[in-house]
């Protein structure tokens, strides 16, 4: 089985900058692992998936299958983590244009205050079919729950007493508004463990529920997120791609590297990237610290953003998925005028001319000192999705670790609610 | 006419430095309308709209008419440049789910090399009538030309010799592979001025044939255009919300701030701030200098990005587009069991909640010292898109003179290419 490959050739980090970060490092894995560090009850997603409620899971794919079987949409409301990585999962997997392509579409909700948004998507889904999961651990989300009492009107109304087998919910396991509204209703509930966060919450019902609707494989996710916890809990740094990743980002941010941007060559990952803002976001930009993450997609961006990139401000390293084997494939034909004078590609395919995009934008990225890390994924299946969401959340705690930051909490969220909910006149 | 309102209160930036940046960019903004910067062959866009070629004008709204009235869907071919400003535009005017909403349908293509992507746009267009629009000064970019070999082939199958009616080319007036395609096939033609560069050319065909296609106003998108080059060529310092946020901006910059993120609180802004970035990052990211443009929904990121915004390290600057009167509103209904305990905001709408939400998270992230700057949109019609549009090209040519930077030319998105094209075997 090939594994996830972290390549650090065009870092500028050097042999002895990771070396001499190391200890650091070590003690940062050794304080998590032996959950000696601070917040240190919220690290159940270590090894969440190895000591797995089966029964629930059992559970999880049965309404699945309901979900598949007696509707042409979900919609799925949540905010932040509680779904960004079924979303980034979601699209990963069944590609681009999904919802023109594969039965059942899905549809994110109460992840914003746009009466205009939601408005419109009414008016989407009136003819269809529809099957609701929401997502909040405490069912006060404001997003969340507003959009919720919409939507559940507007269920209740399409399908009256059936509306409650078509509402199933993701929520605390004893207490909160959500959970008092499903066994008020008859909502079939699904449990979010005490001691996972949001943002590493997609390894739980919070991801599972969604990814089995949409018709993904979440035995293979399992499975991957099995390998990962064996694979990058190893103490042996060298080997560990997840203290390497950690190492390096942080040699480079003490080097001035402001700016991390995650770059993929499928536009199908770009929400990988939006969970992946989250996690380390919202971990690290604490003490008026942190890596600011921010995403580009090539070789769309190089035609808005290469330019920064290549000769802007160097504050900025750049750190590429690379998918191998991309799903799908189209051959360039020849062209008996060769006006656009591309014949010489004729014959190869989109995927390899791809392949030497990102291979040339490294390089000329590399000779602009933009340093260059690398993240090679064997192929964009549930395995690796589960590996790699892993690898991230193992990087990032361990990174928050060695910042001394506490890597699962987000108290400035609160400031701005604090506000607005006194100018609501809560 | 309400215009378009500048708020520098929450920007850190005080009245003394205002008044010490102001020789400066005045001067920028002389040499910018007096022609006499460099890359002076390249402002064709201050006046464009007020010279326009009308007869091509006409001949853009009857190619329209004929798209409209012959297409389920259009397919855009273009990168960069060529699609953006059209992408933005659509996006803002038509709203949210606009390709389940409204006809044409829109889709965009040629804007990225990957097969998958491409192999499911062919099949989701598959049943549907379809009209293409290409976007290519030369006719050479790799990622549109290749894409136009195939979906030129695919037209040619489904159409035979009508294909060629079904297909618009924006291109250079005089020279270039798409301009001898055309001549060839007999495509419909429309010219990029030559004195107008990608990120620019909005205002131009290449924006307007799109538009107009998707049911667009073009005509109040022009008069916006007008409007706006009479009110922002003023040499009015205190009054020409350019130069005012052309100063901010850099004044910020030189305290520190090294990214600004443009914020949107209705998702069908998103690709403004895309087409912002290019604007931005392509001309000022230069020598080692420029701002780095980044962008975030709220509040949906709120959710992720929010905490490093409030507590994180403290380079970035945030500026809101608040979009007045937005399309669409709900009305939160009361809940007899208040689970959620958020009756007290029964009664209200969701766009006042949202407007309450901007309020209380620009104030924490200014007592949390991220300074913020607010602009202010009556109403997202094409009338004030146009005058944002030109808002922003007119801030971004005069903080480019401001620095000393062309911000006309993009030299180093052509360093990807060469390395690519060397491993292409070119």
């Amino acid at each position: 089985m090939k594994k996830i490959a972290l390549d650090l050739k065009g870092s500028f980090v050097t042999h002895e900058e990771l070396q001499n970060m190391k200890p650091q490092i070590m003690e940062a894995q050794k304080t998590l692992l032996n959950g000696s560090g601070i917040s240190s009850d919220m690290i159940g997603w270590v090894d969440y998936m190895n000591n797995y409620d089966e029964v629930e899971y059992e559970e999880i794919k049965a309404s699945a299958s309901y979900i598949i079987n007696n509707s042409d949409a979900i919609i799925l409301l949540g905010i932040g983590g509680s779904y960004l990585g079924a979303r980034a999962s979601i699209e990963a997997i069944r590609g681009d244009f999904h919802n023109e392509l594969c039965k059942p579409q899905v549809y994110y909700a109460g992840q914003n205050l746009s009466g205009a948004y939601l408005k419109n998507l009414l008016e989407v889904v009136k003819t269809k079919k529809v099957c609701i999961i929401v997502v909040s651990k405490s069912g006060t989300t404001l997003e969340t729950a507003l959009v919720f009492r919409i939507i559940r009107d507007m269920m209740d109304e399409k399908y009256k007493e059936q509306s409650k087998n078509r509402i199933f919910v993701v929520t605390d396991e004893k207490k909160g508004a959500l959970k008092s509204l499903s066994e008020l209703y008859g909502y079939k509930a699904f449990k979010i463990p005490d001691n996972i966060g949001g943002r590493y919450s997609v390894i739980t019902p919070v991801g599972l529920l969604p990814m089995a609707a949409a018709g993904l494989d979440t035995d293979k996710f399992i499975e991957g997120l099995r390998d990962a916890s064996n694979e990058y809990q190893t103490t042996d740094f060298e080997n560990n791609i997840c203290c390497l990743y950690a190492a390096a980002r942080n040699i480079l941010n003490k080097k001035g590297k402001e700016v991390e941007i995650l770059v993929g060559y499928e536009p199908s990952i770009i929400s990988i990237a939006e969970w992946w803002k989250q996690l380390f976001g919202e971990s690290e930009g604490k003490n008026e610290q942190g890596i600011f993450p921010a995403s580009l997609n090539f070789t769309t961006d190089l035609h808005s953003m290469g330019q920064f990139v290549q000769e802007g401000k160097k504050i900025i390293f750049e750190t590429t998925i690379v998918t191998e084997q991309p799903k799908g494939d189209i051959v360039v034909p020849a062209d008996s005028n060769d006006f656009d004078k591309l014949n010489y590609l004729s014959g190869r395919t989109f995927n390899d001319i791809n392949d030497k995009a990102f291979e040339g934008t490294f390089m000329a990225h590399n000779e602009g000192k933009v340093p260059g890390i690398v993240i090679k994924v064997p192929e964009m299946n549930e395995f690796y999705l589960g590996k790699l969401f892993y690898f991230f959340m193992m990087t990032c705690a361990i990174s928050g670790y060695t910042n001394n930051i506490d890597p699962f909490t987000q108290p400035g969220v609160e400031n701005y609610k604090k506000n607005m909910f006194r100018l609501l006149g809560k």
